[in-house]
């Protein structure tokens, strides 16, 4: 919300974050489907299309695979996650320093915030050295806010949607990662409760890619500033094609429908897998 | 309780802190009856009034905003907080850094602290360090003496806000914020418990404008000195006005019935929300 | 226990330390029977006597106060303490920190450690610091050592109290101060047990004057090497009096009758609160 | 996975190390087969063949030995194990920093992550601190990746070892040691999943030297990096033999029968200790 | 196991380690039979024999009374150790650090590790800290290797010595402390397993003299160097001939026999106290 803190991920201030942090958070059973997403090569590769903003991965996947696309991807460091080995009280570990984030090249973190876990102190206390070292760093804050855990039954209603990207603003995220909450009405709420921080939607369950795309369009007319996308993108056979798209929806105001031109070879698209 | 160290939040060494930590604390839907104040430039113009002497809010509320305002408003920043999506034994994270706060202008910090929760131990341990840091940086520190927790029931009786008063003394607090005790003599016990640091009563349940100020009249003649209040103000129609008669009430030794003078618009006014 | 470490708060090797942290311990219900007793001024004034050779007292009431009493009282700074509104295993927060007591002015640190408690090992760990930090700016180290918790039943045995003043000495205390613990012999074999470190008397139920000072006579024949004493001071009606005769008891070596011929007002002196 | 990071502990990009951490993991029992491996002499003696690129072992044997071995032996230090006389959810102490094991003239470090323990949390914490601080040394970076506790039944199924690879290569790992998953597919999984981070095996159940050096064999071939082994080798009559066998397979892309023929003295090896 | 890391506290590679931690782990009581033992000079003077290579106390006992003996006796600083007051699962606070030890002198630390608790990993973590600092101050290391705890019934039987005496190894002791596990097989397991550091026994239950020096020779001859002892030392009333006898069979290689010959006093010792 700094000015211009999140210029470098994003592009006339929307964001397109690819996601590919599912080899950590559900492991490699995520690949199976498109064989080749397995290789971060793959994801890197996807992420150098014009329409990225920037590709959120993990420590790991940014020292073995960033310096060969530096040029050409902008990172985004996720510095918390957990596998689902895993089946607590939602929490996520720390597994990089903002210091090494920097020092990899990202411009920006990324960090999940579970808010209503039991966990939720600890996090927001993790959050909060994450993004004060960040903004030493001059380095971008992207909150994935999902509430999630003790007593919360629906995640995404409108309330709590409003909430998680209220959770963003009031503690200093530039951008926040919600889930879509089922309408344009509450997607609308969601981006007022952010004011002047940015809410990026995050790609959300099974649909053709006519629904994807028009969900996405509707979630940049209720002030949406853009979207977080990973199996959505990487699991279909022309990534390319969708991410034209996307361009299409996200960058130049055009609808759903004209975004579907741009894709000849899925001109009734197959559903897709559900992302967060 | 440093001489003088709270100069820069008070007026005639009496404060009428605006307090907008709502959205952390509550939700968006603490906005919906007055939409405008979903937005923090609603909030911060309110606060450019001659009587608010500071306004508290949270961090990334004061890094998207306070630029804008550091002319007009005196900056309060509240170090910690909890979403109401979690609901455990009464804890706050700490989701900035005194220094940070310093960097971002604030004049004074605002720590809450919830006496008798089991989780006391560690704030007041916290508190230790944001209190001590702030000294360091000539900041005043406020704390929000909330007992409330474990086998605390009737946390407003006159020997639990006494209590909470003298908390914020014994711990370093220069001006300790408790809820309003509900008569003059349990207000004056508070006051005099804390001895030479400042009490300022938390905005009460919802009243008139007539029984709001009456209350305040109550608690400033019972030796408090201002008043933090939220949505008693910026939920109102015309928070000008009431900011008006408070600023007769607190600064300038007026009667509620003369404050309400100074109400055109609202010569008996409707109910207004609780605000803690 | 190093040479001379506690000359600054003792007097011919003795020690009166007038306490008065029971507006954090136990809130200003301890103040009601003497209201003047809230207002440290009070409690500041009376600590200037000859006798007193410190005063003990939370981070607050010091940086409030202290400034006006510098030349006159020596300070004892009390890290720790906790509220009664919290009612779990016996623990005590550290509200301040040995730098910034020595920055008050302080030439004495206190410190509550609760041996048996299930917090014991935590309370030793943050009493290490605190007193190796007090060694480096050559602070005096007085321990509050009070077994309580978890399975200890009668805190006052003989054994428990001689066990007590030993954990004064092995944990490295210049001055512990235990409870009564019954009887000259017991009295005795705690002393002992501190060998050449000091132990002084916390303030008994209540009593008489007579019984008082005779108790502390008998404590100091017994091989203490003084008293720790506070609302059996604060809460008399001429708190001077009894401090002239605690300084013939303690420093002058007059039996208890002796003493109480220096106290005209109160020859049968009324009972007196309980005091720890 | 940096380029080069893990050359001090390879050989042609492949890894073969000897581990003997069993006398803290398991305890002196581990050594009673034979005795003379009690002694890490017999061990460093045995890591000095040429086909070992590592020996594996905690901060206490290489203070005492490696200094007599430096010339001969790389050192991987082991920096977190636990006793197995402790028997709760699976976790690990760090039981040496990365600063001193540099200190001792490592040029790799071993960390265990049990992904899905309780503690999983807690140790990928640790893991980045020691993973990052190895980086700041340029040593390697070795995962033991056993998801292990809570609710995991199969920890060998081929998902599990897969998820375990990936894990070594999200968190930052170069090698990532994991169990045989039982198959060439399911081992090819693995090594696919860790992408161009490697894996080595763990040296796996009772077998005869025949069925051992197959499963090393389907390993390799399946995309393994190599093997990570302690009792098949040390607890063996004679180890020479089969670290020439090994280093066939390993090194030479020989069959387990061509290596065989390296072994005259056990051409129908008996069965063999499981190792971890 | 450093070469001569241990020089300062062994004479000919053996050590007898004076242990005087009682009053701290044990209180007074353990004094009642022998009272002047409540008192650190009558134990400091027994440590000035020539048998005695290293007195073990607590911070407070060698703040007092090191500076006196500093010429005569070698400190060995305890670093951790708990009151009995206390009764949850093994644990013990760490109570003074490895600086402020180097700085009252002492020439190694001793820490005890309960292996088997379900504090382990606390416990091993602190041990960490302790044995690294210790080296920078080149001093010496000595670990009280006591499993117990969380399921562990008999903790003395051959394994679970043994075990102790390999986690001393594998953790970086240079000696480590154990109980007799009973028989001179299992001593000769329990030193073997701590391959070339040391292992001293835990003076043990009561017995007369003539059984005690049995079980001591019995233990050098297993491979022990040396013993670490307390009660059964200043509990006695003639200490000086039992350090004689214990000279002579731990120094001089004299059988129990022939060291009783120097005990003129006590031919047929009576029995003594347990010691740990």
């Amino acid at each position: 919300m700094i000015p211009s803190a999140d210029a470098a991920i994003t592009r006339d201030d929307k964001a397109l974050i690819l996601a590919y942090d599912h080899g950590l958070e559900h492991g490699p059973v995520d690949f199976e489907d498109v064989p080749e997403s397995t290789d971060p090569e793959t994801v890197f590769d996807i992420a150098t299309h014009d329409a990225v903003t920037a590709l959120a991965v993990q420590k790991g996947i940014a020292e073995g695979y960033y310096p060969s696309y530096e040029d050409d991807v902008e990172l985004l460091l996720k510095l918390n996650g957990t596998s689902n080995l895993w089946m607590g009280e939602p929490n996520s570990a720390v597994n990089c320093s903002v210091d090494y984030a920097a020092e990899l090249g990202a411009k920006a973190i990324g960090f999940t915030v579970y808010g209503g876990s039991n966990h939720e102190i600890e996090m927001v206390e993790e959050f909060r050295e994450a993004q004060e070292a960040a903004r030493e760093h001059d380095m971008s804050v992207v909150m994935w806010s999902y509430p999630r855990g003790q007593g919360l039954k629906n995640d995404t209603s409108a309330g709590t949607i409003a909430y998680a990207s209220r959770l963003g603003l009031e503690l200093g995220a530039d951008i926040t990662k919600v889930k879509y909450p089922g309408s344009a009405e509450a997607m609308q709420w969601a981006c007022e409760s952010a004011a002047g921080s940015k809410v990026v939607m995050s790609g959300g369950s099974k649909t053709s890619d006519r629904d994807f795309l028009s969900t996405v369009e509707t979630a940049m007319r209720a002030g949406a500033s853009g979207l977080a996308v990973g199996r959505n993108v990487f699991q279909r056979e022309n990534p390319t094609e969708l991410l034209d798209a996307l361009e299409a929806v996200i960058f130049e105001e055009k609808t759903a429908d004209e975004a579907l031109g741009l894709m000849p070879s899925t001109n009734n698209g197959r559903a897709t897998a559900s992302d967060d």
